[in-house]
């Protein structure tokens, strides 16, 4: 059964990033996928120097138009077979396009790219191509995550009446812009983040979750975005109370002035029967209240389907491979199953069989679409006095 | 120094009765005060008979008109000293207007009254004659309830930017009002609650904690009241955007529909240097988050002025009665902490030495009557399409 | 039905005592108890200064015996109903005996006695003449204390194998009876004290709270008793491994010396099919753990006889006044409800109706007994290499 | 910089195996390392098909013997470049002397060996030849591991008085062994686990935390070794009541029958002037309490030298790669720390510049062999009516 290795090429990701070391490390977790090669920063030949400075030898590329070329010339099995998109928000778009039109599969990092029309394209190019393509929402990749999913769908919790989705967070409280943090210095420029600061890098995490677990759309909105952080031109704080498809109510709340909290991203979801809770900090387990019993608290690895509540649990749920629980999975592993999730649909595509799904494993293009048109409606509601907005 | 014991008489409370429970242990907790006597029920004959029925003898009467008149009639020692007003919202107004005015100082539950118009009356009154009254906001009792509003107040956290207070619950979740819940029935009558259910019930009690917490005025709101459970006729769901007077802003999240939340009453005040959470079910403790400074869990009992970090305690925090920690403190203690504090005015009103005070200690009346102009905006903007109104 | 209020007086709880606090919280409490007389101090002229300055009017006399002695000559209804004991340890025995003796019920600190001699004379007067007395045991006054016994006689976690029952405290980890706290100089002292300081001031505690919940009784044990600051004359730290009746083993842990813990009393019950964990510092709450099934978390006001598991409820502890879970009980609740249960067989006494039964709702004089045998064979161990001693 | 990726040779891990699982991710991780070759079962055929079975192409071998042998004759780059031990534990002495033996670095799961003289020789080899080697203690890769022992090593809590250092699961509460779960077969047959069942198991963890954190030793011991469950041959519940080389005490307690604990190691340490506190199960924080200060809780990531408190922090620890804190470190990331570190050794070693150091990284072998006379000295104690027996 043994495979070959998969390859992967790296668009951005030098010196400074941050987000390319899980992706790294998620790759390589399994022993089945590995890093090849890379367009590793803007400039040609700071590019090149930091694909010599890579840990282990990989090929270095001046530009990620020379490695789509030059990558395709070499055999398969030694070329790339997916790339992995982690440069700043304006430059999603165009090499994701450009890989896509050249049969390669894409994983990409959210927000998916800086107007809709970009996304609509990406979308429009996906799906003529029956390609895979995964918007990078990692915390669908939580096994706890799976699980919330199959209990608000399997209806334990009734009809959905409420959530509360937020992703709080406090390292902008300050002008960590201005202090050589690169991470904060694109995050807060309208020419590299796009429309919106905190909503864009957070509130749409906030806003995957709700959809992922709950199944639910966001049809209107009232937004309110502040900025708190003085001479900051991009919101730092970001609230959305929102109507759902099926009559229910949200709050998406989302903030990165808020000191003490790190990548506080939880989620609550309140039906007539139940409710569910779950938090990214706290990964290993959710809970889940019920009329008539105490809080039933469940851990990974734990999970028993005859317990006389959850009935059957999905086999590709309990397939997922795990560890024992109290030995705690966390950021890497969630990272690591998304990647072990595309890595399948990539080699199906390979193979010929490959057949898009329904986004239960990870977010698709089409995920990541609907974020670019939920921030699009934020800013203009919020522009308009939070007025009423339709998110299209 | 001994003193002779005060004397509570009850407006309300009679069988069925929640709040005056609490009340009744709080009166009692510290051997100086006790309830001498009661108009337990709207009714003169169940009046009579819950007085009767009443763990130990007290003096029964027929109605509070009568109460009031009778027990003046009783020389000192003997006669009530104050007034507990635990009646539902729309019976506030009237006893209390009626023992105030014969100079009987009083102990009312919240929201203070139905209408705006009551409120101001009840303001006037209690400032032209200089006599103590507290609107039952129990959670300011608890000990970090005070040390939250000396760490906000001192600078500590430096200016205010954010604040999230929220009353979560789930009891109302389904229909109680029609399985003979009397707690439920009349808070969702709207002709015994007033405007607001949810928002009234609870929303107030957040609204209070902010302000007593932060000294901050919330000025303008945007409120979105929703009624979830079908064929009610009050709001069940209470969310409300605000406005600060420091130009900071905050959300007042209220609910109780969300199953599994029993009384989640929280705060948490977000500043530029730093950040407090305080949870009135973990109500011995609170957190705060300063920069480069690990978690601070600060305990009831284990405060130290000399930390490096709190500066001077005030010597009223510190002086406050209480059992070293690891004992806890709860819900009877706060509730005990507010009369033996009202105790104290009502001993100096009657040795002629009473002066009103900023409410520091308990809610005045001026409190009562702020939470009923905010439920009074929040109704007013939820039904203009939840646009912005200003309180006042 | 209304009763008449019921008295107390009070042997010991001068100036800078503290149990006599929440003592005298949870005589009040209820409104059907009250302090009616004290011999605060050994000394006769502070005894009676004390007795002035208490905060309400209360006869005061120079010492228990003459307290007695002039209490009985009063007509029923204002002479003292029962006596409370709150003197250092080696203060119990006398006042208790006399008090008995005149057919005086007797509320009584922990440990019991100093010596197993008196315990055992305690033992004897209460059952010759079937008076109520009660050892103060507080935690067993927690609703969820009397769950935990529940739970765990009703055999839901099968057999029981191993039982962990803990008390750690940190507030003599310095020299505090050098630095003017009372609390600490006599507890350090052999002659007030007894042959134990943390064994017989917390441990105690730990030993009751197992044989409570667990209806077992430790045979035999292994102690290890440690001094860890220097100069002190009674352990600070008390380990004792133990073999339980039923064949099953448990550790009892005390310490006086881990910074940081308050009043950290806790126990784990493992039994065959399952687990119950419970600590004091969160009495609100106990955990179950059953093979199959996720964590389940009952909360005080929350529990259902119905959800599938507990089995029947006893009627007794479903009626114990309590109030809505998410409004805290916690130390005066606990100590309140042990009087007022004390009060009910205080008043069946008087009419010639009590019996004596099995300590379900407060530890009977038999229990503390059971408590100075156990320190007594703790410390013999001790000189003994730590060999095995047979507690009897 | 790029270098070459090391490769790891396998010894056992075929299928039913549970922690080359983790070893196998740990050892991809960073992309720097990865699996060539293993003798995954000590059938010959079956370990010829585990090996094509492997998720990736890999060379199999029908013995460790055999791939010591053949592996040596490969050129460098391409051979093994360590060797990973997880077998059960008496199959970890041959594969590791002969590795050692033939100049090959060893990486190998605990506990180390089955008897002493084993474990002696081992460690007479890694000396004399001057050879990487690493016990797999896990646990000591946890970034706040690391912290705790600078903090812990620094004088920050003062003279350490008393440790308790705990590993409590619950998987072997019933009859695994019986029921086709090959982890539990093992491990609880002694002729495959060795003189100790859940002491060797998890007891040498608690140990070994106890001993890396705090720098003591163990130097006499008390100890109980239980047997809960009917038929079984090896302990499954081990405590043990230590005497430690600066004059403090400490207890070991471990079992296996605690239903509802998971992995639940921890340890607190409690010192003349504060006290530290940490749990496996939530390894991204650790818990300080300094008299006088609120409880500090220091999240890994978050962890800032000139708090005031803790100092300057060593190099080292601040160098190692982390992600941000709020995005999880767990299990994995342990494992992959300690690999890593090893990685750098081997590297060293390779180019003839590797000396061995102080076990700061790492378990080194003494640490496994000490581990082994613990667990001898366990046993003796256990079997001489619980009596004081030394660790040597």
């Amino acid at each position: 059964m043994a495979e070959r290795v998969l390859n992967v090429g790296l668009v951005g990701g030098g010196a400074g990033a941050f987000i390319v070391h899980p992706h790294q490390k998620a790759i390589h977790f399994d022993g089945t996928r590995r890093v090849v090669c890379g367009a590793l920063h803007p400039d040609p030949e700071v590019a090149l120097e930091e694909a010599r400075n890579w840990p282990v030898s990989i090929r270095g590329y001046k530009s990620y138009d020379a490695m789509i070329e030059e990558e395709l010339k070499l055999p398969e099995g030694e070329r790339m077979d997916y790339a992995l998109v982690v440069t700043p928000n304006h430059v999603h778009f165009d090499p994701a396009k450009k890989a896509l039109e050249k049969g390669i599969p894409v994983f990409c990092e959210k927000p998916l790219t800086v107007t809709l029309e970009e996304a609509d394209e990406l979308v429009r190019i996906v799906n003529e191509r029956n390609i895979p393509f995964c918007t990078a929402h990692t915390y669908l990749g939580h096994w706890t995550s799976r699980l919330s999913r199959h209990i608000v769908r399997s209806g334990l919790l009734g009809k959905i009446r409420w959530v509360d989705a937020h992703y709080i967070q406090g390292w902008l409280a300050g002008r960590a812009e201005d202090q050589g943090v690169i991470q904060a210095e694109w995050r807060v420029d309208p020419t590299r983040a796009g429309i919106s600061g905190c909503g864009g890098d957070i509130g749409t995490h906030s806003l995957m979750q709700l959809r992922y677990v709950t199944g639910l759309e966001v049809t209107r909105i009232q937004a309110f975005l502040e900025t708190f952080v003085e001479g900051r031109r991009l919101d730092d704080h970001f609230t959305v109370y929102c109507e759902l498809d099926n009559g229910g109510k949200a709050i998406i709340r989302s903030s990165q002035i808020c000191i003490g909290h790190k990548n506080d991203l939880g989620i609550e979801v309140n039906g007539e029967k139940g409710t569910l809770i779950w938090s990214q900090e706290e990964p290993e387990k959710l809970v889940i209240h019920l009329t008539g019993q105490p809080d039933r608290v469940y851990w990974r690895g734990e999970v028993q389907a005859d317990d006389g509540f959850l009935g059957d649990l999905p086999d590709s749920l309990m397939a997922e491979p795990t560890i024992p629980s109290g030995h705690g999975e966390a950021f890497h592993d969630a990272f690591a199953r998304l990647h072990r999730c595309f890595e399948e649909d990539v080699r199906a595509y390979q193979k010929g069989t490959y057949q898009r799904e329904d986004g239960s494993r990870y977010a698709m293009v089409e995920d990541g679409r609907i974020g670019i048109a939920f921030l699009k409606a934020a800013v203009e509601s919020n522009n308009n006095d939070h007025g009423w907005i339709t998110v299209k």
